[in-house]
């Protein structure tokens, strides 16, 4: 929450508006360097502006600015690659390269996205949403480049943060980088912080680095004798950087990992001195080879309460730009004690009280421990709650290691980024049946973040896994009454629930467990002669379907499954011998998904009953509100009605 | 090939066999430590005798037996946990736990798995199959001896070699290890090969470590200093060598990777002497915290010809123990030129050939040069070819950056290796609609390696991600067909096929294009009332299976579908109409694959037509041979013949 009740921006009174002459970066080089901290300066009230009103991604955006006004004005983008890692940094981006009038529209439905897209610019060189993905990517450039001779002379530069590159895909990409002659830049934008505080060495490793202040004043001291005495031209700048290097490695006596992998690095520098900031990109642009440039940023630059407390400003909602108070924090009233709880609450919840009766219970979350409300259960069992950071497969092996031992691991994480453990879902958890929990959070459609945070897949890769049970429930209750089946389970058990608030808060005594591979009939009919088959969250929207159905003279049953693996094949008999067809409907791809399943068992039974298969089409789903993305996918209630009354008719 | 006609082992002449006393690490421990080397001597000659007739992972097991029998011999196994990276390094260690006698049985039908194996032995802490997963594993189960009041005495061993340690998910590993209290040790085994050569920065940076003899030296002398000068006692072994380290560290002014990471570092030692690896380890077992020992290994060690050409060395198949001539290397004869190709022989092939006339083509493997036959399109096109070592995630990134970049990458990896590459796929490739074409190899059922290397998920966690087109050719022309028409096509696309020879060998002359989303009728008999739809290698089978059905008296038409995504839906209208009942198979899991493809179809378009889907069972299959395998699921020609004539009785 915000400290302070007024939040001061480093808001100058500008002569003119710089930044109401650039459409493009092209405009931009024409400013003389002088004023671009005025540039950065505008561009950061035009954030506070229009995220103020407009929700977005807000501390690591501010913290940018100046390093993307220095690469667009020293770099030749778009035809130099810029590659972005997690890309909810790069709003000054978007605004620089032709978007600032389309930025209003950012995350709404036919807005332009709030990550970089190549399908919206020339200027998005690749998707950026899950992290760890940008030296990889951009090596691919790279490497391409050496292969083009009409582009032997582009740059690639990949822009990392020191969350992301503490994961597994962003060291592969490391370790592969000096294999091949290449051109790559990574910079390395260290806030020491990713979305929650940072864990893991690297990042303590970072932080050592960081810290040595009296490399920093010899190495300062160096440049600048170098500077004075003409030494820093064309030929010799490469020379000097590297003495520098060299002298901070044998000053500060640290180790240097990137240099241990063949990587040139130079830094720690300053990432908010954008004139500075030039000079560097001006002078390392052209050394060959990849290298590594380590700039400090601050999160939420240029906005006090966010520099403050820049978990909460991570993603703040709405707020009052002049008072930095946000909307949310005025809901959160206590008086609202009666409101919808979060599913990531009662999920909390749950764990909590599960673990005190059962002491092997441990929780795991891959650097969302607020995302997945997991903190709440680390402030309880500091011992027993682990948040490592990036490493969702290290998360899952991890959670296999403990399972092994003797643990009952339950693991939050969003089902989107769950897509990096799947081979440690399979081979470190399943092939053994190891007791691992997996509460799958963001599962269905996510809103806003869009089509790379989507987790519509997730019912699709788990169940095709032998022994991998897979449930999601349609009430908060059943979530409580799941996960205790699943602390009592031998084998892995997913559990998928979505982002936002449940449809009824839950009891307050205990959970009753939710026997597996059990669904049940929750609303009966008289005259139904279809049934709407619900698994997950979509429970809601079926009954209301159904209400209407039943105002509509077209009575239909409707029946919570629970498990989407072990199916409840008595169930699925009964129904098959009392309705003339089914209606499945979930909140993930059609494809390979619940509905799949109950055809796959009707097909083994040989039971002919229609079924009409409803579910997120397969098509990858931009973003919008959530209720936009359901309408669009045809699994909100209209969608339903609609989709009964025609088979009907 | 074995470069010398005699092979010479470093075989003794024991004067009684001290191996035939030892039947579990306790009978182990009661020898006095002189006798080691002659347990490692005769261990080799074990593996020698037996694999020579029995096929196996050779090299990598003879490299680390001096290891292994240190080992055993030191830390209190099976409480203690031993963890295996890329577990077919570990025989010596199923030979010293209780499975000598079994020992003739590994990786064949009912005997024992050529990996470490939980449910085999409660020496196999977990399961092994798939690189990197040894330290997060180690390190779940290190936290949960913590965690444990009884066994907060316990030590957790993880055993990693040099190309499993560059994977991204052991970096997760290791950039976790430090962040609790636990007893965690990483022993790398480092013999400067994986399958195929090593590549990458922390592999060059591991090879200047232990080259560093000057180092060496020294820290030898001092050792034997301190040593000498009895220091070296219980209290202060942590000290000395710490002390050894940072002389290292000093002296070699090389970067130190993992103490950057925190974890203490010890070595490079001689990981071949057994009497002086147990003082280490009897030195290193007490020291608390995280700590790395580096130990150098020759794969192949004490049989001449593996020594010399470790990569063929790797699982030889059968050989001459006298004369280390493999019975391959007989087969191997010029006059065998119209001997059946493999599947990745005609990949390679093809490759190649496309590749002359589109010079955008590139191919992509992680460690699978030999495997897939990638070697020999990097052969003919060097730079246009990369082994990014065992980086899956990488190399699919990395293939979607040159895709972006105009190039078109072939990435050839193995089925169940992809699975660490999926959501590479999904976001780095995919949601961009980027055009990377997947050959995806040991799709289906492997053999001998058995559960973790089986290809069986494929199909269906690949269908249900939009955009991605998947086919499996059922002859080697389809396989040259489909990837020229992958090489024309805009989208992604995986083509999967199996290890092992082709049916029939293809033309010499171009391929022809495969249209995408046809399928074709392969095989009509007059009065056929069912119908086999086949994709994939089974094409064969159903071939079979229709002959015998014939002479059975029932006629059983024969169609390849070949593309699972999209499906021939003209094809299937035509189909449901023509028949009563028709049978998909499929060499993969039945849950979500080709034949739930199918049902679906038949779901949405409201037709009745029967289905009866043979595909792998959904329970994990353990090592036989492919054969005994395919009959154990139900997808060979007999298993095919069975079930129609069920149906039709």
């Amino acid at each position: 929450m915000g400290k302070s009740k007024k939040a001061k921006s480093e808001k100058k009174d500008p002569q003119t508006s710089l930044l109401s002459t650039i459409n493009n970066p092209a405009d931009l080089r024409k400013l003389p360097v002088e004023q671009l901290p005025q540039v950065c300066s505008e561009i950061r009230e035009f954030l506070i502006q229009h995220l103020s009103s407009n929700p977005g991604h807000f501390a690591s955006s501010m913290g940018a600015v100046d390093i993307i006004v220095a690469l667009h004005y020293v770099f030749d983008t778009p035809r130099d690659n810029l590659v972005w890692d997690v890309g909810h940094q790069a709003y000054a981006h978007k605004i620089l390269t032709e978007r600032k009038d389309l930025f209003a529209s950012q995350r709404t439905k036919g807005g332009i996205s709030g990550f970089p897209n190549p399908a919206e610019s020339s200027y998005d060189s690749f998707v950026a949403g899950h992290a760890g993905n940008s030296i990889s990517a951009a090596l691919g450039m790279a490497v391409a480049d050496t292969l083009n001779p009409d582009r032997k002379d582009c740059k690639t530069v990949a822009v990392i943060g020191d969350a992301s590159i503490s994961n597994g895909l962003a060291f592969e990409g490391l370790n592969n980088a000096s294999n091949r002659d290449n051109n790559l830049l990574i910079v390395l934008n260290d806030n020491d912080m990713s979305i929650d505080p940072n864990v893991g060495a690297l990042h303590r490793y970072l932080s050592r680095f960081s810290t040595s202040r009296r490399y920093n004043r010899f190495r300062f001291r160096t440049y600048d004798f170098f500077k004075r005495k003409g030494y820093i031209k064309e030929g010799r700048k490469g020379r000097v950087t590297r003495l520098t290097n060299s002298l901070k490695a044998f000053i500060s006596k640290q180790q240097n990992i990137f240099e241990g992998l063949n990587i040139r690095y130079f830094g720690p520098f300053d990432g908010h001195d954008v004139v500075e900031l030039v000079n560097i990109f001006r002078e390392i642009k052209d050394i060959q080879g990849p290298r590594i440039l380590h700039l400090h940023t601050v999160k939420g630059k240029g906005y006090n309460v966010a520099e403050d407390d820049p978990t909460t400003w991570h993603a703040p909602g709405k707020f009052d730009p002049e008072t930095g108070v946000r909307d949310k924090e005025r809901a959160e009233k206590p008086s609202d004690s009666k409101a919808l709880k979060l599913w990531q609450d009662v999920f909390a919840d749950t764990l909590i009280r599960l673990a005190k009766s059962d002491e092997d219970i441990v929780g795991i979350t891959a650097a969302m421990p607020s995302g997945t409300s997991m903190a709440s259960f680390m402030k309880v069992f500091p011992e027993r709650g682990y948040d490592v950071g990036i490493s969702e497969g290290h998360a899952v092996t991890f959670a296999g290691g403990l399972a092994s031992a003797g643990k009952r691991p339950f693991v939050a994480i969003y089902s989107s980024f769950l897509q990096r453990g799947y081979d440690n879902i399979i081979h470190d958890v399943a092939i053994q049946g190891l007791p691992v929990v997996f509460c799958i959070d963001r599962a269905g459609l996510v809103g806003e973040d869009g089509v790379t945070h989507n987790g519509l897949l997730d019912i699709a890769y788990l169940r095709c896994i032998p022994g991998m049970a897979v449930a999601a429930p349609g009430d908060a209750e059943t979530l409580r009454g799941l996960m205790l089946t699943a602390a009592n389970t031998a084998g892995p058990i997913a559990i998928r629930y979505p982002r936002g608030k449940v449809p009824k808060n839950p009891e307050d005594g205990d959970p009753t467990p939710v026997p597996m591979g059990k669904g049940r009939a929750i609303k009966a009919s008289p005259g139904a002669q279809v049934a709407i088959l619900s698994v997950g969250a979509v429970l809601n929207d079926a009954l209301e379907a159904s209400r209407r159905l039943e105002q509509e003279g077209k009575p239909t049953d409707v029946y919570d499954m629970i498990w989407i693996k072990p199916l409840d094949k008595d169930l699925l008999r009964e129904i098959a011998g009392r309705y003339k067809a089914v209606f499945t409907v979930e909140d993930g791809t059609v494809v390979g998904g619940f509905g799949s399943a109950v055809c796959e068992f009707l097909a083994d039974e040989g039971l002919q009953l229609p079924v009409q298969r409803l579910g997120v089409d397969d098509a990858w789903v931009q973003h919008a509100s959530i209720p936009e993305q359901k309408a669009e996918s045809g699994i909100d209630a209209d969608a339903i009605v609609k989709a009964v009354l025609k088979k009907d008719s």
